[in-house]
């Protein structure tokens, strides 16, 4: 094998990716993996109206704003996507995530099919990626082998993750979540590969393509 | 570590993937052992006027043709590309590859930058990946540490390399040969990539999604 000692530094121009799948899927565990084994991906810091609780510090855990501070950005458009979650607000800035991408660094949100659509409506170019279930049935069959759950808890879970799934028609990929090892190369790679497209990379072509 | 017993069978349709580079940049070496990591990725074979060797069988090493039967291949369009190589022509029938394609079955090219673009134009749903030298000059660089070759074959050879590499800014990815341990996960990461996009897997939107 030869070693090179200039690798490929990365794209000039970052990717955001979007990350959707129903709960039970492993998405979180296939995100936290790749945000590890491809450093040039990173996260973003949500802006939230919830108070800070013990130990999380504004601007590394949340941006910590108030209601009239986050109303703000929503009117003025500067969240990528925002959702309410028990009377608290929570959303993604867009100007760190738009200066990460320029300065090649990418992103990866994980976020539900109402915060990718926001999302892909305020910046087409994000690529959006579904996990799927190994079979359809299957987030049901694992709640009922759980056993631990209410048949009204078991019936509102599935149909929450109905109602993400219903979305997945609308991702630019669909990693399956069967195999764990197989799903973590297959998620990483389209990872990867949009960090190669031509596009992201136009220091390559200009350096080696007469242009 | 899950494992599943119904792994992701791949996708319903197929992907054209060409591959293109100069000489000298490590290619052959990634696609060989891309067709090796996955297996539902196939090449194709060609048809070729020149006589066949000995051990060469028609159908497996090449489709052998006269030059007439050649001839009406090219006016029926019924090549995806060809070229002529020392008076003998060598093309890609376009039957074999569409039909794997539908039947979900990938198909890889690995042809020059002139190749690349009859098969854009014949199918432009094609995924053009060209494959770069590690920095700009390492070809000519190579030629000299070999210095086997006179200057006028150096000379040669590096405007034919730099021929091909004109061409990048045409291709969907670039796959940067410089690590090769990288180089390998990196392009495999394409062809991984490309098929879990969810235009080539309409059956997984069909069986999550309501459509």
């Amino acid at each position: 094998m030869s070693v090179d000692p200039t690798p490929w530094p990365g794209p000039d121009k970052g990717a955001l990716f979007v990350v959707t799948g129903a709960s039970g899927t492993g998405k979180t565990t296939l995100v936290k993996a790749a945000l590890q084994a491809i450093p040039s991906i990173g996260w973003s810091v949500s802006a939230t109206t919830r108070p800070p609780r013990e130990g999380e510090l504004d601007g590394r855990d949340y941006h910590f704003l108030s209601h009239a501070d986050f109303d703000a950005l929503v009117a003025d458009s500067a969240l990528l996507e925002w959702a309410a979650v028990y009377g608290n607000r929570y959303g993604t800035p867009r100007a760190p995530v738009a200066a990460a991408l320029d300065a090649g660094r990418s992103i990866l949100l994980e976020i539900d099919l109402l915060g990718a659509r926001q999302v892909k409506a305020a910046m087409p170019e994000a690529v959006l990626v579904f996990v799927l279930p190994p079979h359809a049935g299957a987030i049901e069959e694992r709640l009922r082998a759980r056993s631990t759950d209410s048949e009204e808890v078991i019936r509102r879970r599935v149909s929450q993750a109905d109602d993400q799934l219903a979305g997945c028609g609308e991702f630019d990929y669909l990693v399956v979540n069967d195999v764990l090892d197989a799903a973590h190369v297959r998620f990483q790679s389209v990872l990867w590969a949009e960090l190669q497209r031509r596009a992201r990379n136009p220091r390559l072509v200009s350096t080696f393509g007469r242009v």
